[in-house]
């Protein structure tokens, strides 16, 4: 399947495909800014090679509290529960997530205009930057699943029709990241690779695939390669600590069977000059709370 | 339920209950020997307060290659795979672990009296130790499915009719040990509390709780509970690395979305002081296979 959106140029980033899926080597920068910001030149370019960076204590344990208040109200609002924008999990009928978070919580609302937040994105992307897509997860203890390996990009990409992978999420953890509660692994570097997808993308598939990956998962030939020659790196940390990383960096979670609960704020930021077109591998796009249409930049 | 067996002593470790399960202390010691042998004191004064202890380097990286290549050869041996002892994995048909593996490879009989593996036995239980349980474990990449948290002994006590905890299993990784790939969690010194489970246990049960635990598993309260007392360490090294544990130690393992496979060689030692009776709250004893009922003590 190509590009049915931009015209003007060729889509770099092809998947969904029926054939054998393959890596295709990345041209676009990691980092695109040269300009100023709150993070120091050597956490820029451990980010640039790496794909991804860590700051601990971004939030205080004050703000930590406050912020897990805040996602404890909202899961028990019984309104908030039967929103469309609110996912929940399958076995227990427990929430998992909140879409679009940062129009329903004030506080939320906030920290994306932080400029502990917002200046990062926007060092990291060289320009103003909007909220693709925001988020609040929570993953409980003893019967937590994971994620499977994937890249944010390639759903974006393919069902969102963002034209190109200069968009960075940052994930900030309310609850302390072990080795062992389904923290998130990151392949270091992998963001410099494109990983196909094969498969076609059903109409609606956001239903099933916020819940359950199943169609845009790389092969497990593409994994192994991609796991030998960059190794996985573990996002663990104190409650409070962020993590920043590529919109193409190959990531996914184990299961977590410990007492210990997993729950994050998660804000992806997209350059203002990536706006999104039409999908470029999916009969129509992602609903706005899932992938924002609204682009104008944030503001303080 | 109580003891059918040991009409001599009371049974202090009381499970499989209908009521309210609870932590009983536990009065039997972790460390039975005082005598000499290859762990060195500082070793065994940690093993005592922490029910494990770790020896990197156990096995050479050539004595490694030689055990997976004897794994490989029995994991594909097909008249082993309709062997009773071999257990397939539900979804995929792989095998999964190979029981009483020691009568079956020359190769592993020759492990299981290695001084290297018998002498640590001999010297955490303080006696002549023979042989209890001995299997193979293959976990594969991308879908192994984890084990969780449980006390051996609980089982091997409800079910086995084992007296007391005076036996310790041994681990040996042949492959490396991440964090990140299911390796097994421990709580360090919960091997001194005896968790009981609620439950009467089925005719039978070890044909489903071998590939998927239900009957003797701790309430969530209470893996809670020990979890904030004892927190978790894991099991992680390179291939050859050996993990000796209490058999009354919480653990429990994760999944593996990973592309590295997991296996190991895995011998329980029981005391020829402590050998099994009838089963302390099950119909009847398992097969022989998964608890041996030849009580001769071990020889080089």
């Amino acid at each position: 399947m190509t590009a049915i959106a931009d015209t003007t140029t060729e889509d770099r980033y092809i998947t969904r495909i029926t054939g054998e899926p393959g890596l295709i080597e990345r041209t676009d920068p990691t980092v695109w800014g040269h300009g100023d910001g709150p993070i120091d030149p050597a956490t820029l370019a451990s980010h640039d090679a790496k794909g991804y960076s860590i700051y601990e204590g971004l939030l205080s344990p004050g703000e930590v509290q406050a912020y897990r208040d805040e996602l404890t109200r909202l899961a028990t609002d019984e309104r908030l529960k039967a929103d469309e924008r609110t996912v929940v999990e399958k076995a227990s009928g427990e929430v998992r997530s909140i879409f679009e978070v940062h129009k329903i919580s004030e506080l939320i609302a906030e920290l994306v205009r932080d400029p502990r937040v917002l200046d990062r994105a926007r060092q990291v992307l060289g320009s103003e930057v909007y909220v693709h897509q925001s988020r609040v997860n929570y993953m409980p203890g003893f019967k937590g699943t994971g994620f499977y390996w994937h890249s944010d990009f390639e759903t974006w990409h393919a069902e969102d029709g963002m034209p190109l992978p200069r968009a960075v999420s940052m994930s900030i953890a309310l609850t302390q990241n072990y080795p062992f509660n389904g923290g998130l692994m990151v392949m270091p570097g992998s963001q410099r690779s494109f990983v196909q997808c094969a498969g076609e993308t059903p109409a609606d598939h956001y239903k099933a695939s916020l819940k359950e990956q199943e169609i845009g998962v790389p092969s497990q030939a593409d994994i192994t390669a991609l796991a030998e020659k960059y190794g996985i790196d573990q996002f663990t940390g104190p409650a409070g600590s962020a993590l920043l990383f590529d919109s193409n960096i190959m990531h996914g979670s184990g299961n977590n069977i410990t007492p210990f609960p997993r729950s994050n704020i998660f804000v992806v930021f997209n350059s203002v000059e990536n706006t999104l077109v039409e999908p470029y591998a999916a009969p129509s796009p992602r609903p706005t709370f899932i992938a924002s249409r609204e682009f104008e930049p944030l503001r303080r």
